[in-house]
C-alpha cells in the first residue's frame, strides 16, 4: 500500500516485470491469518477486491468470469454431476456457481477459514449469500484431503492461488494423481493453470501432467481483466471422453458464460496454443 | 520513467484508477515531435514497445493481435477490396497486414512522421519491413484529408490513439460522416473504439454514431494483453450489408486472426454488450 498525493494505491509487486497498481477508496478488512495476509479493499475501477499477501485474487467487477468458467464448463461436460469437490476457492465464488446446478453435495476444502469468513461477509458480489445446505465447508489442507478420497466425486475443481508458497504443491502431478483417484470413473477434474501468456511453463506443465494421467485432457481459457494480460487458462481431464452436448444449455443467470463462450474457450488463439501444446 | 532499485520502470499515469508499470531493459529512442513525445523502449515482458506521451501503444509481444483484427476483419468482409485508406496507424502494423491482401492501393494518412520513421526502423516486430510500392504515406491531418475524399475507398481503417489531445476529433460523428462519404457504396469503415470495460461510454458513443450513419453497424472485440483489462473493441459500419463468407479464408500467416476468431469476435460476452448496446 502506498500513499501517492492524497490517494491510496495498492501496488502489486510480485508479478515480475509488470506491476499493476489499483487506486483504492477504502480498506475494508485487513488481518493476518496463520497462512497469509488477508485484505478486502474497495477500489475505484474494480469495486471490492480480495487481496492475499498483496496480490489481487478476485474483484467485484470480474470475479464472475473466472468463477463461471471454472465451474460451469466441467459441470456441463459431465452428464449428471451430483457430488462436487472444490479445493481452494475461499472467496466462495466457485461454490456459488456450482450450486446453480442440481448437485446433491458440495465439499469445499479451503485451508484458510479467514478468507471464507471475510469474503462471505464483505465480498458478496463474488461470494453471493452462499448459505446452501448442500455445501459443506472443510477447513483443511487440500493435499491431505485428496489423499483420503476414492472414487467419490463427479467433478473436482482446483481453485488455487498462484503457485508460490502454500499453493505450490497444488500444481504437482502427485496431487493430480490423488485427485484422479478421488474421481469416479466418469469424473472430471479441472484446475486453474495460470496465464498462458506470462506463465506458459506452468500451463504447459499442468497440461502435460493431465495428458499423462488422463485419457482425455484439454485446455480452455477465459479473459479475466483483473489478471495481467487478460488471458487465463484452465486445464481439464477425465478418464472418460467428454464433449459439449448438442442440446441448448439451461440459463443459469450467468454474465459471461454461455454455450458459445464455452465452445470458443477451447479454441485458444494460435500464438497461445503454440506456447502450451507444441 | 522511474528508477526503482537499479531498474527502470515505465509507469503509465493517465489510465485513471489503474496504473500499469513495465520493467524496461533499455530506451532505444526518445524524441519530441511537433505533436507528441515518441519513445521506443525494450521491456522485459513485452519486448520492444512504442510509447507516445508516456502511454504504451503497441508492443512486439502482442501488436499483431490488434493489427490483424483491425485489418483482416473488414478486408475479409469486403468482397473485393482494392483501395484502402488507413487513418493513423503510424506503427505501420495495420498497413503491413493490409498488404497481405491483393489490394491495389493503400493510402496511409498519419499526422506524425516521426512515429513512422521510428517504428519502421526500430520496431520491426510490429511494422515489418514495410516497403510495399502499393502503400503511399501521406503525412497529414486525417480529419482534413477525410473531408476531401469522395466515393473512393473500399475499406477505411481508423487506427487512432486514445481520444485525448489530437486524436479526440477522430471519435466524433462529423469525422465519421466524412469517412462515409469517402467510401464507395459497398465500402466498409472500421475504427478502434477503446476498452468496452473501462471506457464503455466511448465504445457506445462510437457504435451509436455508426448506427446513425450506416444501414449496417456492429461491434467486435479482440483480447490485447497490453491494454488494461485485455478486452478491446472495434466498431464497423457499411452502407451495404456485410457477412462472413461461408468459404474458408486463405491463410495469410496470421498469429491471432483466423476464421473462427473472426466469427467469435462479434459475440461479445454478455456483461460487455450490456454496457454498449442496451
Amino acid at each position: 500500500m502506498q500513499k501517492i498525493d492524497s490517494d491510496y494505491w495498492l501496488i502489486e509487486q510480485d508479478r515480475g516485470n509488470l506491476t499493476v497498481s489499483y487506486r483504492l477508496k477504502e480498506i475494508i478488512f485487513s488481518e493476518k491469518s496463520t497462512f497469509q495476509h488477508v485484505m478486502i479493499a474497495d477500489s475505484y475501477d474494480f469495486g471490492r477486491m480480495l487481496i492475499l499477501d498483496g496480490v489481487v485474487q478476485t474483484t467485484a467487477l470480474d470475479g464472475h468470469i473466472y468463477n463461471e468458467m471454472i465451474s460451469h464448463v466441467p459441470l456441463f461436460l459431465h452428464k449428471n454431476p451430483e457430488k462436487v469437490l472444490i479445493i481452494g476457492g475461499g472467496d466462495c465464488g466457485a461454490a456459488k456457481e456450482v450450486t446453480k446446478h442440481s448437485v446433491k453435495e458440495v465439499h469445499m476444502v479451503e485451508i484458510d477459514e479467514l478468507v471464507v469468513t471475510a469474503c462471505s461477509k464483505l465480498l458478496p458480489e463474488v461470494s453471493g449469500n452462499l448459505s446452501d445446505p448442500r455445501v459443506s465447508f472443510i477447513f483443511a489442507d487440500g493435499i491431505e484431503f485428496a489423499k483420503n478420497a476414492e472414487l467419490e466425486y463427479d467433478v473436482i475443481i482446483v481453485d488455487s492461488s498462484d503457485p508460490e508458497g502454500p499453493a505450490e504443491q497444488l500444481f504437482e502431478i502427485e496431487f493430480y494423481q490423488h485427485l484422479k483417484n478421488a474421481l469416479k470413473d466418469d469424473g472430471i477434474l479441472v484446475c486453474q493453470s495460470q496465464s498462458p501468456l506470462f506463465q506458459p511453463n506452468i500451463t504447459r506443465k499442468t497440461f502435460n501432467s493431465f495428458q499423462e494421467l488422463f485419457a482425455y485432457a484439454d485446455v480452455y481459457y477465459a479473459v479475466v481483466p483483473t489478471y495481467p494480460g487478460g488471458f487465463w487458462s484452465f486445464t481439464i481431464g477425465s478418464k472418460s471422453p467428454f464433449a459439449i452436448s448438442n442440446d441448448p444449455l439451461p440459463d443459469l443467470g450467468t454474465k459471461y458464460f454461455n454455450k458459445e463462450i464455452m465452445i470458443n474457450s477451447f479454441q485458444l488463439p494460435e500464438f497461445l496454443s503454440e506456447k502450451i501444446k507444441y
